[in-house]
């Protein structure tokens, strides 16, 4: 057993190093083609396809050109309706694994018409843990949490929070029904992140996306 | 990269097989000790501890003595709930495995009074991904899903629906409130699952956990 741990620590160092190359490509292309990334985490139901969905009307407006790549251990739901916005969409199926990896984003990559997107949307797998080690070569990671998790979610997750620019609070309508404390979901986020900006949504009804939105324009180079 | 994967392949038969091995021993303790486990799945905040909060009381009444160990990547939110229950109750913490494995469920045990339980709850981690392969040596899986999760949160995980034989649809008070259809999620589970015993609840206010209790009992041999 002592011996298979050491094997089992070498592949995993092995597994990480072969991603974050892969990442690095994937960052470089993305660069190349002007394309500011997301990775968008979070749990099962969370939110991450709808705010996509709300997202995208006002990015348009604002002449951003918008894409998404849909991760999902399973079937193409997510992708069903990132298609219907209009957008240059991708599916992948990661069959087994709880978590998007480098290599499956970059066969997504060459299925999108890069020099047509402003920015991508990398949607992975519902999970709030498996995600965290695997970059995929975006430029940063929102995390959305829903008060439907509970209030306690945040606190049970501290890798992920670390780990993301920005954090989504999102069914803030359904809070008082059961009974979850925003603020304790917040102060928790502030104490593993201290730098993360925080949104309150209702992605249903589109409120909060705007200040939201603003916050993931491209910034002018 | 094609030696790695062999080596990849064979360290993962390696590592399910042990977990087995122990699984099994876990099992020969339970059933010496004549109690009745479930390993209790469900995404983050599907209300795995609010079904056992609101089973503990009903289990109770008719003279069975339960127990749970509670499974969490960090911290002890559910653990303590488990506790005001009045329950031999554990706390696991996996630190960044996104599921218990036999291993760690085999020293929650060595922390329970064993002769004092008839009906133990493993809480895995809130995940609907990564403890499919991981047996812990319980009798039987239940896996809760909620609405909030969206109605589409079946389809997109077969392979935990394959192994449990219960089935808990929760929050059903909210299925109006986030357009959620139950009797898709009904049908995607039956298709998974033939044979999976569906229950509709809201472990808010305690709806459908009678009928649920009944199913849990463990039969008199």
């Amino acid at each position: 057993m002592i011996c298979m741990h050491h094997v089992d620590v070498h592949i995993e160092r092995d597994i990480y190093a072969a991603n974050n190359r892969i990442a690095k490509r994937n960052h470089d292309l993305l660069e190349r083609y002007g394309i500011k990334a997301y990775d968008l985490l979070g749990a099962i139901g969370s939110g991450k396809t709808a705010l996509i969905e709300r997202a995208v009307p006002l990015l348009k407006e604002r002449g951003i050109r918008p894409a998404a790549i849909a991760g999902d251990v399973y079937g193409d739901d997510d992708y069903r309706r990132l298609v219907v916005l209009g957008i240059p969409a991708v599916n992948v199926n990661t069959g087994k694994e709880c978590h998007l990896d480098a290599h499956l984003v970059e066969h997504g990559l060459e299925d999108l018409p890069l020099d047509e997107i402003d920015l991508l949307f990398i949607e992975n797998v519902g999970n709030m843990v498996c995600p965290t080690d695997f970059l995929l070569g975006a430029h940063e990671r929102i995390v959305v949490v829903s008060t439907t998790e509970g209030d306690d979610v945040v606190n049970k997750h501290p890798m992920i929070f670390r780990g993301c620019r920005i954090g989504v609070i999102n069914k803030i309508d359904l809070a008082p029904l059961v009974g979850a404390d925003i603020a304790r979901m917040e102060s928790d986020m502030y104490r593993y992140n201290p730098n993360i900006h925080i949104f309150r949504t209702n992605l249903k009804t589109g409120e909060g996306i705007s200040a939201l939105v603003e916050d993931l324009l491209p910034r002018a180079k």
